[in-house]
C-alpha cells in the first residue's frame, strides 16, 4: 500500500523536470485506486501557454485516461498550494481530496490568500491535507529562485 | 472601428456553437488591435475535459497566435462572468480588460461570488465592464436550461 509520501515523491519528480527546464518547479499527479492516472509539471514558459500549470495538466491527462471530466474517487498531489486557476480546475473536476507539499502565501487558493477548494457556496468541497514532504517541496522552490537570482546577477554584470 | 458590442456578438456566436452541441452555452473571444486572435466555446462534455471552458480555450488560442503567454494589450469578451478557474487564467495571462455579458451569481469570480480579477493581493488587476449585450447573453442561457428541463421531463415520462 503506497502512502501519500510515495505519491508526493512522484509529484516531486515532475517538479524536478520543470526545474531542469527553467520553469517554476511545481509538479502534480492524480491518483486513483493506487495508480497514477495523470501527471504534470509547470510548462508555462516552454509551452507559451499561461494555462499549462502542473495541476491543470495532471487533471487533463487523468480525465483523458478516465474518459470523462469527473475525477471522482481521485486524489491530487501537488508540490505547491494551487493558484486560483488550478484550485478552480480541481473544484470543476470534482476531485474529493488533495495533498499539498508546501503552502504559497503569495497566491495560494487553498487557504493562504483565499480558499476556493473549500468555499461552501460552490457546488463542490475539497478535503485538504498539507505538509506532505514539505521540506523537499520548499527546497526545490528555493533552488529555483536561487538560480534565478544568480542568472539575473550574471546578466547585470555582463 | 468595432465596438464592444461587435466583439460580444462574436462571443455569442461561440456560445451558440456550444448550445447546438448540448453544452452550457458560454462563448469567449480575445481581441487585440481590433482583431480576434482567440475564440472558444464551452466544450466540457464533448471534450470530456473539465478545463475546456470558453475563456480558457480562447486564451490558449490567443497565446498560440501571439507566441507567448502574456496577453498584454488584449481584451477578453465573455458571454457569462468567468468561474474561478477562468478568472485565474485571465489573471495569469495578464489580460488588462474584460467585457462580460451577464453575471453569474452562482459561481462568478468577477464580483459575484468573489473577485479574483480585482484582488489587489495578486500581481495583476483586471478592468471589468459588464452588461454588454446582457439580454442576448442571458437569453441563450435560459434557452439552454429550458431545453435541459424539457429533456429531463421527457426522460422521466418515458
Amino acid at each position: 500500500m503506497r502512502t501519500p509520501e510515495d505519491f508526493m515523491k512522484e509529484a516531486l519528480k515532475e517538479a524536478s523536470k520543470a526545474l531542469s527546464m527553467g520553469e517554476v518547479p511545481v509538479g502534480a499527479i492524480v491518483e486513483k485506486d493506487g495508480e497514477i492516472i495523470g501527471r504534470g509539471h509547470n510548462l508555462t514558459e516552454s509551452s507559451k501557454d499561461p494555462t499549462t500549470h502542473a495541476e491543470v495538466l495532471a487533471i487533463r491527462e487523468a480525465a483523458k485516461n478516465l474518459g470523462g471530466w469527473r475525477l471522482l474517487d481521485c486524489r491530487l498531489y501537488t508540490t505547491t498550494e494551487p493558484c486560483p486557476m488550478c484550485a478552480g480546475a480541481i473544484v470543476l473536476a470534482r476531485i474529493p481530496k488533495i495533498f499539498i507539499g508546501t503552502m504559497d502565501p503569495k497566491k495560494g487558493a487553498g487557504g493562504s490568500l483565499m480558499n476556493i477548494l473549500q468555499d461552501e457556496r460552490l457546488n463542490h468541497f475539497v478535503q485538504i491535507e498539507t505538509g506532505i514532504m514539505q521540506q523537499q517541496c520548499e527546497e526545490i522552490m528555493k533552488t529555483f529562485f536561487k538560480q534565478l537570482r544568480k542568472k539575473k546577477s550574471e546578466e547585470t554584470t555582463i
